[in-house]
C-alpha cells in the first residue's frame, strides 16, 4: 500500500510517495503556478502526483489516499482552504476538485499540522500527546493527541505562536500585541540581532553581518560560538523566550515529547541544553514523568510525510 | 441508573447522586477529618455516599458507578492521588480502597478537571471543545475535548493558570515568573486593589474596604459600579489580564465555549462584556466561528456533577 503526501507552498507545491511505515519512497517539485485559479492548482497536484507513482513504478490500484497540506485556514467538513494568503486561495473545495481528476480519499490539512503529523510519525509515536513549534517566520504549532492532529472546534486551533509572552508586548502581525512568535520566531532573533548591533557595533555581529551582506538567524548564534559577548546575551534572551513560551505550553498539553524545528533547530545540542534546563526548571510538573524535548528529523520532508499519514488515517 | 459524585475538599466532603441527565437529586456533606490517613477519609465517602443513596430512596443495585473529584495531581493509571498538598494525601490509592468497601467502577479526577466536567454537562454538551477557567485563589483550568477531560500524557495537562502572560513577571508560587494567575486570580486583583488603595487613598476602595475590614474580590468592583474612577481602572486592567489569557486559550484550543467560574463570575455580563469584546477584536480567528464565552451555571456543585459523569463515562 502507497498513500501521496502533498507540501503545496507559496513557492512550491511538492508530492511525495510514503509507504505504510512513513516511509518517503520518491518525491517530486514543481514551481505554485501564481496568479490563478485553484483549479489550476489542484490539476498541476494531480499531474505530479501521477508522475511520482509512474516514476516510482507503482501501480495507481496500489495508492489508498492522498493527503495535501496547505498554507492557510482549512474547512475540514468541506474539505476546502477556506482562506490562504500565500496561494490565494478563497473558501476553495479543493478535495472535491481533486477527486474529479482521481476518485481517492483526500485529506485537506493545514500545513503547519501536517508538518507537525510527520515529525509525530517519524520520531514521537510513543507520544499520546505531542508538540510540535517551528521557528520560522512566525512561530507555528502543532498538537498530535492520540495520533491525531488536534484542530480545534473549528480546525483553526494550535496558533500556539499567538499566546501572549508578554502582556502588551511588541504588536503582532495578527493584531495582538505581545504574542510568543514576536519573540521567538527567526524574525523575532532578527531583530533581536539587529537591534543590539545597533547598540554595540563593536560586537563580532556586526563583522559577521557585513561579510554575509545581512543579519540572519544564525549572526548571533556564530558570534556566540565564537564567545562574542553581546552575541551570547542575545541568543541567551532569545533562547529564554523560546523556552518560557515552551514551559507554558507543557503546562498545558503536558506532551510526551516537544519536537522544535525551523532553521534554528539545525543549533542542535546548542539551543536544546538550555531550553531543557529551563523547562526542566520552570514546570509545573514535579511529579510526573518530565517532557522529552528535541529538534526535528524530517525538516522539508516533514510536510510530505504528515500529509500522506493524514490521507491514510481517512481509511 | 444513579451515579454517586464525590468532591472530596480541604475542608467538606460533598458527595450527591446524580441521574443521567446530570441532575443532582441529593447531595450531603460532611468536614474532611484532618490529619488522618488517606483510608480514613476514604471510609468517609464510602459513609457518605450510602447516606445520600439511603436518604434518596434509592436502591444502592441501581448505583452505577462513583467519580471522586480531588484536589491534586492524580495518576490515572493507579487511580491513586500522586501527591495532593490540600489534604495531605500521597501515593494513596483511593480507588483501590473505596473498592473495598463498595465494588463499583470509581473514577477518580482532578477535583478542577471534575468542575470543568460538571459545567460541560450543564451547558458545554454541544461544545466538541470546552474550556473551563476558575478565578479563585488560583486560575484553575479545565480541557475537556469530545466529552473527555484533557489530561495531557501524564494527568498533569491543563495547568492553564501556569502559562506565561508576562514573561519574567510577577513571581509565581509555582516557582515560574510572570504565570496568568499571577494576575488573573482573585488573589491578584486583591493584591491589584490593594496597590491601588495605598497609592490612592481618596478612593471609595478605602472605605468600601472599612466597612467590610478587609480588601476582597468585591471592593474594585462594587467601587467601580459607583463609578470610583480609580476603581474603574482596577477592574478594567484587571480584566484585560483576564481576557489576554483568555485570547491564549482561544488561539490554542479554539474551543466552542469557554466558561468563566470562581467568585468573580457572579459579577456576570458586567465582566462578561469587556471580555467578550477583547476575545473578539484579539483572538487569532477570523474566519470561522467565534468562541462563546459565558459565566459558570453550577457553582458549587460542578464538582459533584463532573465527578460522577467521570464516573459514568466509566462503565
Amino acid at each position: 500500500m502507497y498513500y501521496i503526501g502533498i507540501d503545496l507552498g507559496g513557492t512550491n507545491i511538492a508530492a511525495g510517495l510514503v509507504d505504510d511505515k512513513g516511509k518517503l519512497l520518491h518525491k517530486l517539485s514543481v514551481h505554485t503556478p501564481s496568479d490563478v485559479d485553484y483549479t489550476v492548482i489542484v490539476e498541476e497536484m494531480v499531474k505530479l502526483s501521477r508522475k511520482v507513482v509512474s516514476e516510482y513504478g507503482a501501480n495507481e490500484a496500489d495508492i489508498k489516499s492522498v493527503g495535501i497540506g496547505c498554507p492557510g485556514s482549512i474547512d475540514y467538513k468541506k474539505g476546502s482552504v477556506a482562506y490562504s494568503n500565500n496561494i490565494k486561495m478563497y473558501d476553495a473545495p479543493v478535495r472535491e476538485e481533486f477527486q474529479k481528476y482521481w476518485n481517492i480519499p483526500v485529506a485537506l490539512e493545514n500545513d503547519a499540522n501536517a508538518a507537525a503529523l510527520g515529525e509525530y510519525v517519524a520520531c514521537g509515536e510513543a507520544a499520546s500527546v505531542f508538540v510540535a513549534v517551528t521557528l520560522g517566520t512566525g512561530v507555528g504549532g502543532g498538537v498530535i493527541i492520540d495520533g491525531k492532529i488536534f484542530t480545534g472546534s473549528n480546525g483553526a486551533g494550535a496558533e500556539l505562536g499567538h499566546s501572549t509572552l508578554v502582556h502588551n508586548g511588541l504588536p503582532c502581525t495578527c493584531g495582538k500585541k505581545g504574542c510568543w512568535e514576536c519573540y521567538a520566531s527567526a524574525t523575532a532573533l532578527v531583530n533581536q540581532t539587529k537591534i543590539a548591533i545597533e547598540k554595540h557595533p563593536e560586537s563580532l555581529m556586526t563583522k559577521i553581518a557585513k561579510e554575509r551582506g545581512k543579519v540572519n538567524g544564525r549572526t548571533a548564534f556564530d558570534a556566540a560560538k565564537q564567545n562574542d559577548s553581546v552575541a551570547k546575551y542575545v541568543v541567551e534572551k532569545y533562547l529564554e523566550y523560546v523556552a518560557d513560551g515552551i514551559v507554558s505550553m507543557v503546562n498545558i498539553f503536558q506532551p510526551d515529547k516537544v519536537v522544535i524545528s525551523g532553521g534554528i533547530s539545525n543549533e542542535g545540542d546548542y539551543i536544546l541544553k538550555p531550553i531543557r534546563e529551563y523547562v526542566e526548571k520552570y514546570d509545573y510538573n514535579k511529579l510526573f514523568n518530565k517532557v522529552e524535548i528535541c529538534t526535528a528529523t524530517l525538516l522539508n520532508d516533514a510536510g510530505i510525510i504528515g500529509a500522506a499519514y493524514a490521507g491514510k488515517q481517512l481509511i
